[in-house]
């Protein structure tokens, strides 16, 4: 059973197999997002020193208030190529921009897969030639968008919110690939959110940042940061209504913060070789950031990830990856429980079933963590996966 | 084969089964390293929040100049144990005193193994009450003694240098255990390095230090920081030297590095379910702490190490790895070898036989990183290990 999500107004998509994955191959590895009319656009990319061209240009181009659309291909990350990877990001940007009539700034581009390998432009352009012209705004494109995403993603990732701004609905829907970084390629995670509401590029800018805040920053598959992680908001205003009014705002907002919650969870869910999905809820730390580091150090952990795998409540290994955090803090001020058991309290153990711990642990794909701390009111839900063999296998497996 | 290792002057060691690791079983599991007189002695501990009641009791007597003994056991870490470990930690170390004639705070101890489970103080007692009228100076109870501090290591790990101070010759012995950390005990790395050189307390810390921060803080295998990591230094002054002119204080220090990095060594050489050993050269780093963060972030990385573990000279991501390590460079910046052959040079892939390099990483446990940056003249040596199935196999199958 496929779920379908639909586009919001003014929006078309379209995608094709060009053989960037693999030459002559069907596999979809070319999608269009395209905006009817001029969008107000901003991103958030990796932090990675060493990232994509299409990052470089794309975060050139953002915010700005005239984009037409985003050009993504799979296959390829189109990273560490020197100034042929840049001319080529700007190549794709402008073929897309000639078929909709606009400047080629106006267009953004993103590009996941092999890394340090030149982007096979003839196929490329050809590519953005058969798409183009078959633009549409049928969910069942949108499906095939996608998938032409994807690299190591077992299953597609579309989210889709409604809400009612200025008495009029306004849709939100995000799609996004991702599933941790495998050989041979330089996998990442990819987002694009559509809304047809109206909003100034400083609004754009902000909300996204703050989705991304709740969502995408707060997943972690192995640690290991990607050269192309980007996340573009567009929003065309095809709806005819601003989030002015200051319930609206908290409504619309909610929504772009849920679909991009909900498509990094999907990221976890399909993580690679995963068999357990992981959130980690820290509470009462001093400050945002500090509960996101405890979380992090927690979830990076291939011992707390390991125990995870094996149905272990080994809660030695989730304080003890609290204490190396480098959050300044007592034993005393940590309390822990794992699937609503008692582990750890104030510093001291908690006698436990330990057989019933880690029957919960093995009945269900979820493990809920929940480490509260005595050290102030702030919060953070983090999610990760567990470590298993599989991620080894497919992640060593590979051979040049 | 087995090679011996000897005991500088002055020192003796005993060992015996207690059955903290498994009650009546005849594993050895308590070490006494002893000095016959008073020693000066330093120590370096874990930096976790989180710590043992060993480290705790251990730090703050050190530094001292009237040092006699190490008390060590494994099976039980005494770790997270509230203020009956306090009390339990104290406890051994007056227990040996009494058998020495000495001062309860002349006496170190540590501890590795489970978490959060009171020592068998009534089985430890005994212990010690056995090992201590045992105590000899013979290379084959040295070996003991080394064997009873270990976890989950396969084999025991020693080290030894003579250095000529002051026209005499002076021992340097260390011993060691660790291979990363294992359910359902938290191991550790503990270690203890005697030389019967003479040493002020401020000279014995200062060279403590400086030979961790080359060799046990420039490892890691799985990037989780124990709970009850623990150097100490015992410096008894048998040898009637103290290393006073600069060539022989510059010889002494180095002794004891070698020492030191030899034990670090055996650590990643025994890393649980480990296939390759991976030394990690960054040079024309800024500073010391810049080329150590890059080679911590490519150290810990699951990517690169199912990579290496798969042969697969997959430079992207090492170099993407350094890109998010959080030091300030441009892609350009950026030189990379493995095994001696060039992948990356200054930003730009090079072209490379890649069944070549595949092959010189299937063929060789040993696998040699080389990062040159163009930021400076820093550079540090690092060593880990790969990422195995095994070692998912061996943190994860244990069921409680």
């Amino acid at each position: 059973m496929t779920i379908l999500c639909p586009l919001p107004a003014g929006f078309q998509t379209a995608a094709t197999a060009c053989g960037v994955k693999n030459a002559g191959s069907d596999k979809l590895d070319l999608a269009l997002f395209v905006s009817d009319r001029p969008a107000t656009a901003a991103g958030v990319f990796t932090t990675n020193l060493v990232c994509g061209a299409p990052v470089k240009v794309s975060r050139e181009r953002l915010p700005r208030p005239t984009a037409r659309a985003v050009v993504i291909n799979s296959g390829n990350s189109n990273a560490c190529t020197g100034d042929q990877g840049l001319a080529d990001a700007r190549a794709m940007t402008e073929r897309v921009a000639k078929h909709l009539g606009c400047a080629g700034e106006d267009v953004l581009v993103c590009s996941t897969g092999v890394i340090g390998r030149p982007l096979p432009m003839d196929r490329l352009n050809k590519g953005i030639d058969v798409a183009a012209p078959k633009l549409s705004s049928s969910a069942e494109d949108f499906l095939r968008a996608a998938q032409a995403m994807m690299t190591t993603d077992t299953v597609s990732k579309q989210a889709h919110r409604l809400v009612m701004v200025g008495g009029k609905s306004v849709h939100v829907s995000g799609v996004c690939k991702g599933a941790a970084m495998i050989a041979p390629n330089m996998a990442t995670m990819l987002g694009v959110i559509m809304t047809d509401a109206r909003l100034t590029t400083d609004d754009a800018a902000r909300i996204l940042r703050a989705a991304v805040a709740d969502s995408f920053n707060c997943i972690s598959v192995d640690g290991h940061e990607s050269t192309s992680d980007s996340v573009i908001l567009l929003a065309n205003g095809a709806a005819g209504v601003e989030p002015e009014h200051f319930g609206d705002r908290q409504a619309f907002e909610q929504a772009v913060t849920e679909v991009a919650a909900e498509l990094a969870q999907a990221i976890i869910r399909d993580a690679e070789g995963a068999s357990h999905f992981v959130t980690i809820d820290v509470q009462g730390a001093r400050s945002r950031e500090e509960a996101h580091r405890i979380a992090k150090s927690v979830a990076d952990s291939p011992l707390v990830k390991t125990a995870i795998c094996g149905a272990d409540p080994n809660w030695g290994r989730i304080v003890s990856a609290v204490g190396y955090a480098g959050i300044p803090m007592r034993e005393e001020d940590i309390s822990l429980t794992v699937n609503g058991i008692s582990l750890y309290e104030r510093g001291q153990p908690v006698p436990f079933d330990e057989k019933a711990a880690s029957t919960s642990m093995r009945s269900r794909r979820e493990v809920d963590i929940v480490l509260t701390l005595t050290l102030g009111e702030a919060s953070i839900r983090y999610w990760t996966s567990d470590l298993t063999k599989e991620y080894v296998e497919l992640n060593a497996d590979y051979t040049t």
